[in-house]
């Protein structure tokens, strides 16, 4: 059994708190909202009452936090966990945030001699729970294997995808290919039946077709052609375009930083933003389809 | 076995007419191009002299033709098909055009009491030599249903997409889905690169998660990460940019007859558009992957 | 004096029609519309019950009409005004069409010994009513030194733009770019107004630097900057985004004919589409600021 | 007589500082590059060895540098210029920078009591030579009013654009729309020239229509048709295209603060870059042009 330090309880580190805890292990637990903290003792895990409380005794901590500056704030500086935790402590960042930001934690965690990981996610909340996240992972090949079995309870699939910072430019690569291919599959649909065609037939010819991606296998944004997609539900659950609009802003960082020209990726973003600024941030991010019909 | 008038025999319309002759068909082939026809004689075909020499006899006729203009050329007018077939004979339109110059030639078929369906491929010249080809067909179901043996001497997958031009719209969705995400691919696969991780491992990351497609399945564009893929044969092969440019182009013109926004879609032809003016049309047309290395 | 037959008393037509009748000429007019002609019938104009009847003695025949169709119904075939005017009869086609629709009607014009410019406007309503129209025409330099006084009788600017369909292209290339300008205008302002600078004196800096453009000096989209702009009365009057989103249709369809790329255009017809969608279509063009605002 | 000390003397940096020197002004420089150094000393300046040496006395500082980061390191930290100023000395900072960035610096600024503007210029080499650049000024109105003097010395338009980082919000503003509208002008160029258009003739038509813009009035990117061009001098001098992109980069990192969508802003971004991959980014940035014409 591992002592485990669990940072960040939110929508999605909760899920995965909760399997690690399910699976056996020594969990210490910390987040802001003390109703999550609370959540998860009631289940049996320790709650600290700080982030430097929770890493007390532990061999592994996992961070799972909103966006670049949560991270560098709880691991760098005078006070940041990386002067406190023990030589060796194993870290797996699993926070999706700049790759560029998950280099300079990294530099630090090394100079601390602190063995560390970058390993976002992907799945959204339904994965989470159900323990079927994909890890898309950075740092020394070593850690991972480390680190597999740890992973393997929040997870199925576990990607190394290179050195330092390589999850997180694997992550923003994967979703600004989904963004991309979701708004062309909307764009697809709404044409298709103005033209007289059944939604659920396009999509299936598509689906089998050279036009076939996983938004058509999994997540049709036209509502009624898969009963369990979002697109059926009124575009709740699922993941939030806001959420998506973020992703894609990291990886238009991502591009800028080594001049990269990405025009479909840009183009996806602006028209996530647009459809933030209708109100839409909440929904999930197959609703983009409403840009594209009356 | 069926008389059938082959009409178009370039480098779709060759193979696919070759297969209907080992099936054993009554085959009557016209080209422009003599040697096309004499080769088709050769293995047994009759050559026709003209395209209305061919239909002598004929039950069916197929045709697979470049453009909207060869096709309203070949069946429309004084001096048009429509005005010698036999009434009720099948006519399987099999060149990619326009959805609105199909509903127009469909319409007068039916006023000469035509049976016709449009019925454009994917799967190019491989898939036609194979016999593995995609059908998108568009028209009445009870002809599909007459036509059908006949596909499956040509073709594997046999989709009755809707009303008559269905099978144009839902080739144009295809494909415009199939360039933009041909791009999204190779956008995100520079950047990946560009960040230090291997195209091979980049690529099979996001081929099983949620940036899964078609490219990513069978047509990686980076150079060496699929061995038989065109980009690692000099993007030689499969399908020319200046084909997925004129597809794009008809699907544009699909969007503008509805007033539909395809803003991918619409980038996707610019940027094929641009490739052209580099003189790469003639290559696949994964070789937009150029455009974003340097 | 002149006997002109006029032909199409739209929203543009009408007073420029107008125009010709208080300069004294000797004007015929027809219009589907018969409370056009009888209003221009009133003012002194001879009411034709056709475009055959209204063409009787003209030597000058001006048409301004909605699209391609309309102009080609008008003067092509068997029963097409070509037929029955006299050689020699001068036609300043004024309607907004596809060049390649232009050089069509040229070219049966150029059989009929008809000489034929087309000349599309720019400057809108009110400067159809003010006289101040901009030609730009295409066609021989000798006819549109013959038909000068009759244009400057209506608009202001008399450009000769270059050979047959020259005119539209001009047009097409003009309005692209004024949409595209009037869009990075729009993105712009919200972008400068979020950020807390005064959308007035934003506005101007701009206006006065390298950024200026026609529609800061004269047609700012953000409500408030200009008094007399469309933006600051409800996006009313002016030029509708539906006509923008047509013309700037034409310029893809002028774009594709030789193959050329035009990202800019492209995206500009897509947003205004996208506008169409949201019920917008009949707004000032400027309304396309709304995309970018909540 | 005032001590200016001036630090950075690049391309814009040296002339604008030579211009203060004519003027009469008591000039105290500093650059790592020598021999800017020695060159202004040998015209009068007097030579520093360091930024700290350099401020020894002076009233008002200036400083003209690269990017963001160079700007923080000058005036932010333990050991910045802001701990070494005397209180109430001002400082025009007239670097391109991120509006957040200088934000960050202002506010440092008015903690040590510093009168700071933000001033970033406009106008290229050429008008920093000729003292005619335009000054966008953010920062507390009496400080433009006291600073109005100096920056008069080397520029011609001075804008208060509004509150700390205003100014370079107006930049990065004017700066995406006026990419924007030279792509937009190069599209209609080799859409107008592809149609047998003049060159010459398409642009001055578009000049002076509604297409109008500062590109058409100045800086036409077509070669021959504006004698003083760069695109008439194989693109050189001007602007360079890689800081045009620099510029389009500060735009969308501007965007993604308030969450603005910026499709053409972003798309230009994305053309540039593509351009620069191509090896251009030392040319004038109107060689866009190229990106649309064989």
């Amino acid at each position: 059994m591992t002592t485990i330090a669990f940072i960040g309880l939110g929508n999605m580190g909760l899920p995965m708190a909760r399997n690690l805890l399910r699976a056996g292990q020594d969990l210490r637990v910390f987040d802001l909202v003390a109703t999550s903290v609370a959540e998860l003792a009631s289940e049996g895990a320790t709650a600290a009452q700080s982030a430097a409380d929770a890493i007390q005794g532990a061999q592994v901590v996992i961070s799972m936090l909103p966006a670049s500056r949560h991270v560098e704030g709880l691991y760098l500086g005078d006070s940041g966990l990386f002067t406190q935790l023990q030589p060796g402590t194993l870290v797996l960042e699993c926070s999706t945030i700049a790759p560029e930001s998950a280099r300079t934690v990294h530099k630090a965690a090394a100079e601390h001699t602190i063995r560390m990981l970058d390993a976002p996610v992907s799945g959204g909340t339904a994965g989470a729970a159900a323990g079927t996240l994909t890890f898309m992972i950075g740092g020394k090949a070593e850690y991972v294997e480390q680190a597999r079995s740890i992973f393997e309870l929040m997870g199925k699939n576990i990607f190394h995808a290179g050195p330092e910072g390589a999850g997180q430019v694997a992550k923003v690569c994967n979703n600004q290919v989904l963004a991309v291919q979701m708004i062309a599959t909307a764009e697809a649909m709404a044409m298709g039946v103005a033209n007289g065609l059944d939604p659920a037939v396009l999509a299936e010819i598509m689906r089998q077709s050279s036009g076939g991606n996983w938004t058509l296998e999994k997540y049709n944004p036209w509502p009624g052609v898969m009963e369990n997609a979002p697109a059926s539900k009124g575009y709740s659950g699922g993941f939030m375009a806001e959420l998506m609009a973020k992703d894609l802003g990291l990886a238009q960082e991502t591009a800028q930083h080594f001049g990269n020209s990405a025009p479909m990726g840009a183009l996806a973003l602006q028209l996530y933003r647009m459809l933030l600024k209708q109100g839409k941030g909440k929904q999930d991010f197959s609703v983009i389809q409403q840009l594209f019909i009356e």
